[in-house]
């Protein structure tokens, strides 16, 4: 599928919604990463790249710092939620808060601001919203780390319009119960896994999720299934049943640590590791991030969601989100942004960036 | 696939074990159906007939009674259990229990009893052992009841080599429970609807099923979840979760009884009635059934499992079920049965009809 050009002289909250309408749940990007691909290419004072789905685009100015500019492509599954709708001020639909508002931002800036004051690196990427060996930015940090290097990362995930500091840590285990199969017709002849996976699922409703706080920023923990499946034939006593737990952590915790948690949670039950990414501390004492928390203005708090800030983090470069999109909308049939955060969002940072 | 041809002359036991290495999962049964129908045209004393999958011979010598003997020929899924293999005085492996070794009598009895003392229709069909919509008999009794027409029928069911009455009704309901999605890094914003699930497992664990008894035969009811599937995504809440459930209940319940009980256990949540078969009362004092339970000897009891006794109970032939396995082992993956029994059963049989 070709994708219509992009128009990068619209507004954001325009170019959001016409990002929006291209559909590209992860791993289905490829045509909304063609036509940014084709858009940055028309613009004479950048050095694009593209690598799969991953579309890189800087300025090459000579500036002692450069900064990089990062948004995911991808969306969650569409949910009975696009086209994009305009209500009032809010722009309604899949990817507009998560995050395709950023994205626009990421646009209007690399074409609007041809001479920055420090050299900017915009990166665009996809399967952000999915298995961690899949990430594009995780493959380039891999094969083309030069691509990354910078002073300063700025994540345009949603954030509230407020500097979110950190990140929590993501991991999933399966926890399985095991049983003997029999005819359900002699049900007392065999023991049932699925009956069995209930006091996984009271362990998971008894657990109380700890808030930690660092360098001021409280950081708030959940637990909970994401998946369930169990059951051989519509006669047979099920032998075995798998939770998928989800487990966000906060950066106190290693990912050792946090598996160790888990097995402790679900001890007694067979728990297997399915993926994880690590947590990021704050460090907003770091110079880059408390330049640009000063040049944004407001109170930083703590980002709650995984982001690839700390794929940054892990590689050096200090890193914080900021962008428009309320971040308990993200994931939900609901999901918004408000369309003047969008075009606030625009302002600060390209004042940031012409200073 | 073409199955070897089967030898009727080797032992009953014998022939189970061949009847059993001819894999016949629900739905895959067409190579045996030819095996089984190509050995019964080798017979000058029976018109064969075929439909689907379903094969019917009939001896036509005019006498006063005719019987029905029948049995289904697929199995539950192989579950690392074939092929056959003997110890000792037992052969183990999928089918051998429920129901080749009834099977393999009704084939003996067709090739060696060219002159019964009542006439005899041989009914082997498909899919007894999945959706009752799928089941052969089901089909043959609404396309072709001629063909079934008796005074009285022997479904070869495992029962221990004891007649047993009547058979349990069996029900199958999906109950789902609701959430509302949000990011799972911010749960709270969310409903967990598989946590919610818990809820439905924990009236299952709870729940205490009767025990009926009819005409001195005691029924033993069950409740248990036979699947469970829910989640949308790694990172996202799930807002919904279904729980399948089989019900088996004691001939005093109609399919109305047994589906207002459930909606009562599962009040709260939403409950869909997937697929139903109707219990069978005993019907041990009717004069064929009582006949027959001389000529074999023994004291009867009840049936647990459904059976296909409840479809010729509907149409008026009064029906029972006797066969070697042990009941309890079908849809083990230990299931076996012992040779003696298989034996033993043929014997008994081949007394009545040659008497």
């Amino acid at each position: 599928m070709t994708a219509p050009p992009l128009d990068l002289t619209q507004d954001a909250g325009a170019l959001t919604a016409a990002l929006c309408d291209v559909p590209s749940v992860s791993g289905d990007e490829r045509a909304l990463a063609d036509a940014i691909e084709t858009a940055l290419r028309t613009l004479p004072h950048l050095r694009v790249e593209r690598d799969g789905e991953v579309v890189i685009a800087r300025t090459d100015l000579g500036h002692a710092e450069r900064v990089v500019l990062a948004g995911h492509i991808d969306t969650v599954p569409i949910h009975e939620n696009l086209p994009t709708r305009v209500d009032g001020d809010r722009l309604l639909g899949c990817g507009t808060c998560d995050m395709k508002s950023g994205v626009a931002i990421q646009l209007k800036l690399a074409a609007e601001v041809a001479t920055p004051n420090r050299d900017v690196t915009y990166v665009f990427y996809d399967c952000e919203e999915v298995e961690a060996e899949r990430n594009g930015l995780n493959r380039i940090a891999r094969t083309r780390p030069d691509w990354l290097a910078a002073d300063f990362a700025v994540l345009l995930e949603p954030s509230g319009a407020v500097v979110e500091g950190g990140c929590q840590g993501t991991m999933r285990v399966h926890v399985s119960t095991r049983g003997k199969r029999a005819h359900s017709a002699r049900s007392w002849m065999g023991e049932n896994a699925i009956h069995a996976a209930s006091a996984v699922l009271d362990r998971l409703r008894a657990y109380d999720p700890a808030q930690v706080e660092i360098d001021g920023l409280t950081y708030r923990e959940g637990l909970n299934a994401i998946g369930i499946v169990g059951g051989v034939a519509g006669n047979v006593i099920p032998d075995a049943c798998t939770v998928s737990v989800n487990y966000r952590f906060a950066p106190v915790r290693s990912e050792a640590d946090a598996e160790a948690h888990l097995r402790d949670v679900f001890a007694g039950f067979d728990v297997e590791l399915a993926d994880s990414a690590p947590a990021a501390m704050p460090g907003l004492s770091q110079p880059a991030a408390a330049a640009f928390v000063a040049a944004i203005g407001g109170e930083p708090r703590a980002k709650l969601g995984w982001t690839d800030v700390a794929r940054f983090s892990a590689v050096g470069v200090p890193a914080v989100n900021f962008g428009p999109g309320d971040p308990s909308m993200a994931h939900t049939q609901d999901e918004y942004v408000d369309l003047p955060a969008v075009e606030h969002c625009y302002r600060t940072m390209r004042a940031w960036l012409t200073a």
